[in-house]
């Protein structure tokens, strides 16, 4: 098994502390030679992950070291927050040397990290001036659409032209589009009319026209189009690569799904954080000061959620001094609520992620979440009510908490139900109602219920 | 704004309510002309989504109606749940003509979801022989491991080839080979040398050799790798498909990077519903009794938890009769405590997602935990001493409520990191610790600080 292990990673890079070692050492005696060696043909993602086991400023002599072609991946494939460190050790000049090694979606991302007086200067430093235009028509769109996704770069042919001359195009462009998946076919006026695949290209005649090859049912998506919208098409359609059109159809630019690979793990990640209550994008890695502040927020909510709860019971203390008994089941109660409540809105954010083309109507949809309620309640109920019995607690307490229960679980689910679908109308993450929110809610909900309840009936 | 949104889904199928009423009448009337001509040409993703607004039955009239290529795809590209129930609806000769025209790997799948009995009997109905093959050299890997989702369709070609004969090779496998990023090169062992990709193809003069043009450092997973790690490999080197070799290094199939998008989304769904303590796969769409058997689980076991706890405090009722403002604060400990460890497990949670090479020690990681807790208890303590003393509750128990806190938020932090960590080494998913399963332990860990400190101070 030990053998199969080393196995397993034998085609990608093989990181060890030894080599680690060696490059320290390499570093502090300046030894160019070992880390060209060493690191040219390594894969930059690789180079990435090695770096972050340096100091900036031993990182920065690396990268200095390393063609700027590689040092430009390198950097494109640190995470933000690395990056944006390592990005205050380049001036402007350097910086968009390297972003002429970028395609222009890439080089975009890091330009919108740098400080707003540094942009300028980086695009107007930019040697390639057909990408400076790229990047100042990219930097018009908001990050989280479409058109802030996109790459200008691509392989287009008028619909008019032969294979030849497609090849041709591809030829010219080839060191500017890294990876071609297929040639998107426009008119004269620019407006998408379909694509061809590479497949295809090869197969062909050369005497063909890309007219009579075409397939002109391609699916693109608008510049605006919102990214989940955009990945749940790729998704669906299972596609590679997608064009991006204008209002007009004409193409913009297009979306690899490398990049929606990253949205679709940003999303899931963010809607983690956001079900755990954590306010801001922090990894186990982060400072203890980082930490402490993305965690303190939900915290604090959750603290005057508490207690403002101890000021509401306070108002049954003469209850509670005559049945303390009513005291012990506070905790079933919340948790109750908490949980029934979380499987609620959790529900709802599974369908808000795969929307239906036909939603349900709301009030079809509330009925099924009470029927489900009310099963759920049932049992519940039921079962502490036998317990109570079994344990000897008092026959009218017992009747008490499991009304309450009942009405805690068919409550929690209305409010776990609906808080998400609100949100989402408010254009908010619904995510926020599967956290902490939703359980301080309910915690509240749920005491009110049952001290109303106990004090009627005791 | 209204015209914009129409836009939006001008390349994608327009569906309308009008079109599913001609639909619904076409079936009725068995108007074939009407089926044939609405969705022969329409993306089999729609027809998916169209086929679930009708009966199993009358979905089935339509796949009879479509050409049996359609018919696959629409198949293949349901949802599991929904599909199973189509299946029932046909013969395994019917089944084996529909795997036919899918990818090996698709076929598989859906051989997973029929009855043992029936799976020898489709695959030996196959037409296409090599499918069949195929088809059993799959079905002996786990569903969750790269060679459980490399389809066995790919084009290969030995390196002493020339380029002319990996096009003929390329135009010999064209209609097997849907999607083709690169031909993979081969040595005559079959073991995998490295690949080409179809734009050098495309440039390529054709007297060359397949041995001068082909990239040698492709990465490639092995036949036993699990998804999750597949899934990482992709996503940190942009693959758009990925080879798969056994453990001598030779080529067995290849995985596309539509069916990792899959994987994820499925993932972070499975993750989703494990942090919300829901124990099946199930959707808002699923029936009243599928989604309360889901729910169920993870109620009973928080409410034992909350039986358990009462009968704890139960245990000091003498002092809650001394003083009943002991009480009052119960929510606030119990709430606290499901917060921060809900909190500490989905950081853990990040972690193990993108795990680092180099992973910091488990004494370092829980020192960092320590120190963060420290904070947030030193904040939460304090806030809530303050607030007790404002609203004049009395000192002593405003003590006590505040070194409890302090205690619940140390041992909830050390308890969420500590439980995911755990479960992952015994190979358990680890989302279930950001769960109910926290909540319910810190629940009654917090009751045992609260009411040990109270009992010993007061």
């Amino acid at each position: 098994m030990e053998n199969l292990e080393e196995k397993e990673h034998i085609d990608q890079f093989e990181l060890s502390k030894e080599y680690l070692e060696k490059l320290q050492t390499a570093i502090t005696e300046q030894d160019d030679q070992f880390i060209k060696n060493t690191l040219d043909d390594t894969n930059p993602a690789d180079i990435s992950t090695i770096l972050l086991e340096f100091e900036t400023e031993e990182s920065r002599y690396v990268l200095d070291v390393l063609e700027n072609e590689v040092s430009a991946e390198v950097i494109n494939d640190l995470d933000e927050d690395v990056r944006s460190k390592y990005l205050k050790e380049f001036n402007t000049t350097e910086i968009a040397a390297m972003l002429n090694e970028l395609d222009s979606d890439d080089a975009v991302d890091i330009i919108n990290e740098l400080p707003l007086k540094d942009r300028e200067e980086v695009i107007a430093s930019l040697e390639n001036k057909e990408k400076a235009k790229n990047i100042l028509d990219l930097l018009r769109y908001e990050e989280d659409v479409a058109g802030g996704l996109m790459a200008k770069e691509l392989i287009k042919a008028n619909v008019n032209w032969s294979i030849n001359q497609c090849i041709e195009e591809i030829r010219r462009q080839a060191e500017n589009v890294e990876k071609i998946y297929s040639v998107y076919v426009v008119d004269n006026q620019n407006v998408l009319l379909g694509r061809v695949s590479l497949k295809k290209i090869i197969l062909a005649d050369d005497h063909l026209k890309v007219k009579d090859l075409y397939d002109d049912d391609v699916i693109s998506v608008e510049t605006y189009m919102d990214e989940v919208d955009v990945a749940e098409v790729m998704r669906k359609y299972d596609l590679d690569a997608v064009p991006v059109v204008n209002v007009q159809g004409k193409l913009m630019g297009r979306i690899t799904i490398d990049d929606i690979v990253d949205v679709i793990t940003e999303l899931a990640e963010e809607e983690r954080q956001m079900m755990a209550g954590i306010s801001e994008d922090v990894e186990e890695d982060d400072s203890v000061w980082m930490l402490t502040r993305a965690r303190l927020p939900w915290l604090i909510i959750g603290m005057f959620g508490g207690l403002l709860g101890a000021q509401f019971i306070g108002v049954f203390e003469e209850d509670i001094l005559l049945v303390p008994a009513m005291a012990f089941f506070i905790p079933l109660i919340t948790a109750t609520g908490g949980n029934v409540g979380i499987q609620s809105s959790s529900i709802v954010l599974q369908s808000l992620a795969s929307k239906s083309v036909f939603d349900d109507s709301f009030l079809k949809r509330i009925l099924k979440v009470l029927a489900v309620a009310i099963l759920n309640g049932i049992v519940i109920a039921g079962i502490v009510m036998g317990m109570n019995l079994i344990l000897g607690q008092d026959i009218r307490l017992a009747i008490v908490v499991s009304i309450a229960l009942f009405n805690v679980v068919l409550l929690a689910s209305f409010m776990g139900t609906v808080t998400p679908l609100v949100l989402d109308k408010l254009g908010i993450n619904p995510a926020l109602a599967a956290g902490p929110f939703i359980t301080t809610a309910n915690d509240l909900l749920g005491l009110l219920v049952y001290f109303s309840v106990a004090h009627f009936l005791i």
